[in-house]
């Protein structure tokens, strides 16, 4: 059975992982016979969002803990991932993406990258293994791949960061993937579109079993 | 277009609502053409759990503010819920059903049960509409609704209690839906079962199904 790691990065769409890429991903992943291990980096996040109001709560939370509420509990610290153990590596979108895991939604294509997702990403990617992105976190993996060719869908100004990081962008709708094919690195848009839950289920399970083609 | 009112009780299953039963229901309801809107109460959880852990943390979260991290920032106090504006009522389980939206946790047979809650329940059930509830959530509707027939799987602590409610429990297995067609009145088990996330997806969408069926 072939088994993903997948990255968490909190538990909501304004600072962490967006709710529903994170669910149908797993879903998509049990569905088509697969298996699954949840991480997050055990850091603080960003801030907290408030996500009625969409105003910072004065409070601190922390990665790993949020991300548990998705796992129902079942999680590992991102600093114990081997890449030996995995098939391969995906990361749901949301804006722990671009906040926590990276600092994409502040730099730009000068983001710096959290060390540990660095080092998962580029480990699988020396081992050949493929790499799946939802939403933001293609634009993430563009910083820490050199040359990746990804889709976010349509946003004009993360596309013109992924330029400048030296990557290519390809514009796509709902549930469409883009494959690079030298890198072995699966994108697709998600919530990077005004979409609704059945896009995202849809664009979860096309990136999950396109991936699993090359597995 | 057929729409369902979800009510949520946080986010989280140990606290809060279960989260995959309730991206799950999101994405059933959508599937099968209809619409949702999002309620919560305006409510303290009744505490905050470490899902790694399973301590409690030394906060306070909202009921409301938690459950709008599943629905993306669109979410209703449930105070505001009118039966005339919806087709169908559904709860997804989670221990915040139990905690937040009742105390059927704490005390089984004589559990209180949030008055907005209870008000919904009863207005939707005096107009004839139906209701949903997965996995613990048939417990706290057997509290409200006087008689009803009702599943959470197979746990004979909770059955026990929904006897001396006054209710009927019938054992089940993944997927199943009970239907009491006196009150009618959906219920199917989910995560009371030792159950994977394709499992739930199948109890999420039955239960969808059928509730569309006399709607």
């Amino acid at each position: 059975m072939k088994k993903f790691a997948v990255v968490l990065s909190g538990n909501g769409v304004f600072d962490g992982a967006e709710i529903h890429e994170a669910t149908l991903t797993l879903y998509a992943i049990i569905k088509h016979g697969a298996s699954y291990e949840i991480f997050a980096p055990d850091i603080p996040q960003h801030h907290v969002i408030n996500h009625i109001t969409g105003e910072e709560m004065p409070e601190t939370r922390n990665v790993l803990v949020e991300s548990a509420r998705i796992a129902r509990g079942t999680i590992k610290n991102l600093k114990h991932y081997k890449v030996e153990d995995y098939d391969a590596l995906i990361f749901p979108g949301g804006f722990g993406v671009a906040k926590n895991l990276s600092t994409v939604a502040f730099d730009g294509p000068d983001a710096k990258v959290n060390a540990e997702v660095e080092r998962a990403v580029k480990e699988t990617n020396d081992h050949g293994k493929p790499i799946g992105a939802l939403c933001i976190a293609p634009a993430m993996i563009a910083k820490i791949l050199e040359g990746a060719t990804v889709t976010i869908g349509q946003d004009p100004g993360t596309i013109e960061a992924i330029g400048k990081m030296g990557g290519t962008h390809i514009n796509t709708s709902h549930g469409d993937v883009v494959y690079d094919d030298n890198l072995n690195l699966f994108s697709t848009p998600c919530y990077m579109l005004d979409a609704n839950i059945l896009q995202i289920a849809e664009g979860a399970d096309n990136i999950v079993s396109a991936m699993l083609k090359v597995m």
